[in-house]
């Protein structure tokens, strides 16, 4: 058995200080339990008012943790004192919709005109699951974070921004799932409780085995498929929404704010 | 397409009327929509002790609507005025755990050391799921009432009383399932949240198609079998104890009060 030392108790001020100084490396499911971790999407100032719109009307996969005033980049209410340009370990710059480059930090890539998002991320949830006793597949099975599929669920659009819904999936066992719901349903803020359960095809998604982000995780005996909504459906957005410029997280690789999830 | 009658609008004591004058002989599902409906153990006074303690350890097959004195046949506090010895559609007489009699009332077989037992039943809740949108496929298929399973979960024991738990079926498509595990959740009085959803063999049940009681129902394009306690459990478990008689409803033909689920 490989054992990996996910950070679980690591305070969220030490993750971020040592992603600053660019000495951690790594997907952040299962890191500092019991803070909320949150999806980064950076866009110009121009774009920003219908880019919330959109979270706003598709609440399920984009809850609003914070926004920033255009050119800052201290989250003043997740994470007073952090830095969203250095904080996260790793960052995707797109331009007209096409992955340009990689970086550990964007310093030089934000402008004054950016404005940043830092949208809700199931990952707050899964310490709840686990200490109810529900089994982390992906954690069991060591893959890093759940898989995600794009579905052929459409979001509710605003101006140019539009597009399906990304979902993550968990294997459950089916005694276990109603508790599932139970525990995830009074927390909007990390998607709530799950958006499908089940049959997998009924979401467009064909084939559990390839997901479109993430590694597939394999189902146990009596395990059945539960899907809640995702937050790389903001990535997934505003990429096809082919602006100029837009700056994510890469996905799995989540800002971990100060902010605690209450069970 | 048939056009049935569920007498869904109907008042309960008109139902209990017609089932006293033997003018009408139903499954009661779909009907009577929004009062509660429960399921009927009438046994010994030397009996009940522990049959109570087993309700009270199991509530989530057995949750208690009412329990009467011994030699009382009216449930006051459920349904005032009626006669639980003829106001169901049909009953069934056990003596040492075989099936002797099946009858429309019981008059001629209670005695005075006679408790009755009124507990839970899911058709209670159906409405709340049918009102929210939801498919019920047994209606929907023209099939009496929902397919019964004995699982390999078993009870917790009191006296001589012990069993398999007894579970209905209702599919759900996928997107669907946690509106209905947030609508029942609230109504443990008639059984509460889901027990199980998805894999059916987790709860040992090898073949929908076949259940215990009742008629297999269809799973559509998209649908996930969702599993409730079933208050039938009680009747798997009397007549599991072979007491010298037992008197019971019989599956599907349930009594119904004049208490108001509420959502």
């Amino acid at each position: 058995m490989i054992v990996v030392d996910t950070l679980a108790g690591a305070d969220p001020r030490t993750v971020r200080e040592r992603n600053r100084a660019n000495s951690l490396d790594r997907n952040t499911s299962g890191m500092c339990r019991g803070y909320m971790q949150a999806n980064l999407v950076i866009l110009d100032r121009e774009d920003a008012f219908d880019f919330l719109r959109f979270c706003i009307q598709n609440p399920r996969p984009c809850p609003i943790l914070e926004v920033t005033a255009p050119g800052q980049f201290e989250p003043v209410l997740t994470a007073p004192g952090a830095d969203l340009r250095t904080d996260l370990a790793r960052y995707e710059v797109y331009r007209h919709g096409e992955l340009v480059e990689r970086r550990t930090d964007v310093r030089d890539v934000v402008t004054d005109r950016d404005v940043c998002f830092l949208l809700g991320c199931s990952y707050s949830f899964e310490h709840l699951l686990s200490d109810a006793g529900l089994p982390i597949r992906h954690h069991e099975q060591r893959i890093d974070g759940a898989p995600m599929y794009i579905t052929s669920r459409h979001c509710t659009p605003a101006g140019r921004f539009g597009g399906e819904l990304v979902v993550t999936m968990r294997p459950l066992p089916a005694d276990q799932i109603t508790l599932a719901v139970q525990l995830t349903d009074s927390h909007p803020e990390a998607h709530g409780a799950p958006i499908a359960i089940g049959y997998a095809e009924q979401l467009g998604i064909k084939d559990l085995a390839r997901p479109d982000w993430g590694t597939s995780v394999a189902l146990e005996y009596g395990d059945t498929p539960v899907f809640w909504a995702c937050g790389v459906t903001a990535t997934h957005v505003v990429q096809s929404a082919r602006l100029d410029r837009v700056i994510t997280h890469s996905s799995g690789y989540m800002f971990i704010t100060d902010r605690k999830i209450t069970s």
